[in-house]
C-alpha cells in the first residue's frame, strides 16, 4: 500500500473509513485497561503525530506492540476513523504494525520521554531533531531558506555562490580561520625563517571567508540584482547565545540603488519571510508560541503589519540621550550603538522595527559610500524589538577616488583589491545590499534563546562535536 | 519614472509607444550614417541586450553619446517601438541617456567587445558575468539552484545546513584541508613533541567537510525527508577540467527507502531540474546551443523523454567484457568503473542515462549496505551520455552489527562515529540517498567544457585568486 506523509493525512478531510499506511517514529505509547494501544506515531513532516489505536486483536500485540517504545520505527497499515480524542479529527485504527526498528536499551534512550534540558538535547544533537522543539525548530528553519529563495527569484535575483576558501584577509569583519594543506609538523620555511606559503596547496595564505559580500558585488555590477546564502566564519572566542564560529548569511545586493532602496528590500523581504513562517508553519510556530516564548507569533504580525521606522543616527543619538533610560554605555555621537541602545530604540520609542540609516564614518567599513557631509556613510542597521540589530547594510562606495581615499585611511593595502577597483573604473553603478544572519534570523522567529539551537550541528570555541 | 527590467521589457507585447526607463551596461553601439546611434544595452536579466535608438537631436548626443563605449552604465528613458531590425519584435526610441559610470580607457577594458578566450575570461573573473557566455552560465546555475530548492520543497524535504567544519576525518572521500587559528609561527607542542591541537580554536584538530552525508543522516532518521545543498572541498592536486578544491554539492536523503527508491528520486529529480533549465531559460539554452555545443538542448530533451535504464554492476561488466570497445583500462569483476566506460554504456550501449546499481564492496564506502552476496553493496552511480558519473549514491547500511563489521575490516575507528552508530541503535530504518555534484551539472547543461567557468570564482591548485 502507498505510504502516505502524517502532515498529509493530518490535513485531509472526509476519509473515514479510508485504508492507508504511515511510516515513523513513537512518541508515545499509552495502554488502556480495555486491551487497547494508543500510538503517536511522527515522521518529521509536520508537528503533529498521528493517533494510532492498536486493538489486542492485532497478531503481534503481544509480542510487540506492548513492548514498542518512545523511538522505534514502525510500518503502520490502517483504517481512517474520526478521533474520539480531543485535539485532532481524525485517527488511525491499526490492520498491522511491523516493527522497523528498535530502541536499544529503552531506558538510556536518551530522547526518551520527558523533557529534556536544552543543554541535553545539544549534547545529543544527532537525536534531538526527533523531539518536538528541535524538529519543530528544523521545520521553521528549511521554511524560512525556502522563503529567501524564493523571495528573491520572483524578484529576478540570480543566487550567487561566492566562495569560501579566500586570500582577502581585510575585509575587517572579524577574526579569520586559517586553511591550508601544509605538514604543521615539517611547515617550509623561507629564507627569513616565516612559514612559506608559496609551497601551501593555494600558493599563498587563505582563510575561511566572512562575508561574499565583496565577490557578490562584482555579479551585482553585471546581473543588476544578486544574493548570495551560504555559510560564512568568525574565528572569535565568543561564548555566548548569539554567536556562531560557522553560521550562514543572506547577502542580496543591487545595483542602480541607493541606501533607501536598500532599506526598501529590507524592510520588503523580512515582511515576506515572517508571512510565509505563520502561513506554512502555524503548527510549528503555536508550540513556539505556547511553549517557548508566547509572543513569538504576535511579535511577526507586529512587523508585517507595521511600516518601519527610518531614522538618521544623528537623531537616534538625539533620542538616547533625551530619554530617560538608564543605559550601561554612555551615549554620544559616534559611539557604535550598543544593543541595550538599539533595544531601547525598536522597543521602548518606536514599538516597531527601525531602520537607523547614516552611521559616523570611523565605526563602519571601508566600501561603505562617503556621505555629503565628510563625517557619516551610507550604512544602515535594521533594528527589531527582542533582538536588536538583524541586517546590516549600506550602499557601497563606487567612486574609485573616494573608495581609494578611504583605503588609504584605513591601511587597507590595495594590491589584494585591485579586482574589487576595477568595478569602479569599468562602468561602475550606485549599489548596496545588506547582510542578514540566517541563524539569528532563526533564533528570533522560533524564540529560541540560544543560537546553538537553532542550527543543527553548532560550531562554537573548542567544540566541533558530530 | 518607475525603471523595468529588460526581461519584462522584451517579453511585454502590444506597448508601442508606451513610455519606460531601463537601465542597464552598453554592450556595443553603433553609429549610422543618417546621424543615429544604436546602443545594445543589458541588465542581466535575460540573455538579450535592447536597442535603443539615440537620435543625434538628443541634447548629450555629441558630448557623452557618441563616447559611449563597451561597459558604460546607462540609465535610458524612451518610448517603445516596433523593432526594425530581425530579432526582437522592440526597441527603444530614447528620450533621454544618462551616463552613469564610464569606462576608464576603452582600449584597454579587458572586457572590450570582441571575442575573448575562456582563459582571459577566467584571468578577469570579477568582470566576465557582463560577457554573454558567462552571464548566461549565472543565469543557468541560479535557474538549476532554484529548481533543486524547489523540487525537494514540493516534495516536502527539510533543508538541512549540514556543518562545513569537522573533526572527522574518516570518510575517505579525499583529501582534507585543515582549518585552524594556531600561529604557524609558534606551534604548541605536546610532550611528544606532536601540534597540541587541544590548543586550536576547537581543541582538537580541524577540517573542511568533504560531505554532508553522515550529518544528514540524523535528520533523515528524525524528519524522513531531507536534503543538503552546500559547499565541500576537495585538497587534491588534480587540475583538470572536472575537479575543484571548493565545489557545491545536492545530497538528499530518505528514510524507509532501498536502492530502487534512490534511484528513482534521482531519475525524477534529473528530470525536473533539465526540464526547469529549457522552460525558463530558453534564451541562455539557445545561446549554448548555438555557440557553445550543439546538443546542449536535445541531450537534455533526451534525458526528459526517456525511462533512465537500471542494470547491476554485474551486467554492466558483461557488457564492456563483450562489446567490440577498445578500452584504455581492461574490464574485470571488481574494478572500478573507468570514465571511458561509463561514457561507452550510457552513450553507446543504452543511448541513454543509465543506473548501475550494487558495485563490488571493496570499492565502495563503509557505510554502504551490504547485500545478501556479501560482495557486493547497495550502491548505484547514474551515468549520462556526454558526462559519465553524474551521480552517486547508496542505501546505507542501517544494521549495526553489519556496520561495525564493515568498519573493522576498513579500519575506521569508531570512537570519533559513536554518534552515527547510534542512528543505527536507536529506531533504525532502511534509508539512503545520493550526491549531486553541482558544478558537474552546470558544466553539463551548458556545455561548457571546463568547470572553471560554471562557477563564479574557482578555486584549484594554486589559484584563489579574487
Amino acid at each position: 500500500m502507498q505510504v502516505e506523509s502524517i502532515d498529509t493525512l493530518l490535513k485531509s478531510s472526509q476519509r473515514e473509513g479510508e485504508a492507508t499506511r504511515v511510516q515513523g517514529w513513537i512518541r508515545t505509547r499509552r495502554d488502556s485497561k480495555a486491551g487497547l494501544s494508543f500510538l503517536a506515531v511522527h515522521d518529521g513532516s509536520c508537528f503533529d503525530p498521528i493517533q494510532v489505536v492498536v486493538e489486542s486483536s492485532i497478531n503481534n500485540y503481544q509480542s510487540e506492540v506492548l513492548r514498542l517504545t518512545t523511538g522505534c520505527a514502525v510500518d503502520i497499515e490502517g483504517t481512517i476513523k474520526p478521533s474520539e480524542g480531543k485535539g485532532q479529527s481524525i485517527e488511525l485504527l491499526a490492520t498491522s504494525v511491523s516493527v522497523v526498528g528498535w530502541v536499544e536499551d529503552p531506558d538510556t534512550y536518551p530522547m526518551s520521554p520527558k523533557r529534556h534540558s536544552m543543554e541535553h538535547l545539544r549534547e545529543h544533537a544527532h537525536l534531538r531533531p526527533r523531539t518536538n522543539v528541535s524538529g519543530a525548530v528544523a521545520r521553521v528553519r528549511n521554511c524560512i531558506a525556502q522563503a529567501v529563495h524564493r523571495f528573491f527569484h520572483e524578484r529576478g535575483f540570480n543566487y550567487v555562490h561566492t566562495p569560501i576558501i579566500t586570500a582577502s584577509d581585510c575585509e575587517g569583519a572579524g577574526e579569520m580561520f586559517r586553511v591550508s594543506t601544509l605538514d604543521q609538523s615539517n611547515l617550509p620555511l623561507t629564507d627569513k625563517g616565516e612559514v612559506d606559503y608559496s609551497e601551501d596547496f593555494f600558493g599563498e595564505e587563505t582563510f575561511l571567508t566572512v562575508s561574499g559580500q565583496l565577490n557578490v558585488e562584482s555579479y551585482c555590477l553585471a546581473l543588476s540584482k544578486v544574493y548570495t546564502f551560504g555559510p560564512t566564519f568568525r574565528a572569535e572566542n565568543s561564548n555566548t547565545t548569539r554567536h556562531l564560529a560557522e553560521f550562514w548569511m543572506v547577502e542580496p545586493e543591487i545595483a542602480f540603488a541607493d541606501l533607501a532602496d536598500c532599506a526598501n528590500l529590507a524592510e520588503e523581504m523580512l515582511k515576506y519571510v515572517f508571512r510565509a513562517v505563520l502561513d506554512e508553519r502555524p503548527d510549528d510556530m503555536a508550540f513556539f508560541a505556547q511553549r517557548i516564548d508566547k509572543e513569538a507569533i504576535s511579535r511577526l504580525e507586529n512587523i508585517i503589519d507595521n511600516d518601519f521606522a527610518r531614522i538618521n543616527y544623528c537623531e537616534a543619538i538625539e533620542i538616547l540621550e533625551n530619554c530617560k533610560e538608564k543605559f550601561e554605555f554612555p551615549v554620544s555621537w559616534g559611539i557604535d550603538l550598543a544593543s541595550e541602545h538599539e533595544r531601547y530604540l525598536a522597543e521602548k520609542h518606536f514599538k516597531k522595527p527601525v531602520i537607523v540609516l547614516n552611521y559616523p564614518k570611523d565605526i563602519k567599513a571601508f566600501y561603505m559610500r562617503m556621505n555629503d557631509d565628510g563625517k557619516t556613510v551610507a550604512a544602515m542597521d535594521v533594528l527589531a524589538p527582542g533582538i536588536g540589530e538583524i541586517i546590516g547594510g549600506s550602499q557601497r562606495e563606487e567612486r574609485l577616488d573616494k573608495l581609494d581615499a578611504r583605503m588609504d585611511e584605513m591601511d587597507i593595502p590595495k594590491e589584494h583589491l585591485n579586482w574589487y577597483r576595477d568595478l569602479r573604473r569599468y562602468g561602475t553603478v550606485p549599489h548596496g545590499g545588506f547582510g542578514l544572519g540566517f541563524d539569528r534570523i532563526v533564533s528570533y522567529v522560533t524564540g529560541m534563546g540560544n543560537i546553538r539551537d537553532v542550527i543543527p550541528f553548532p560550531r562554537t570555541p573548542r567544540n566541533v562535536r558530530f
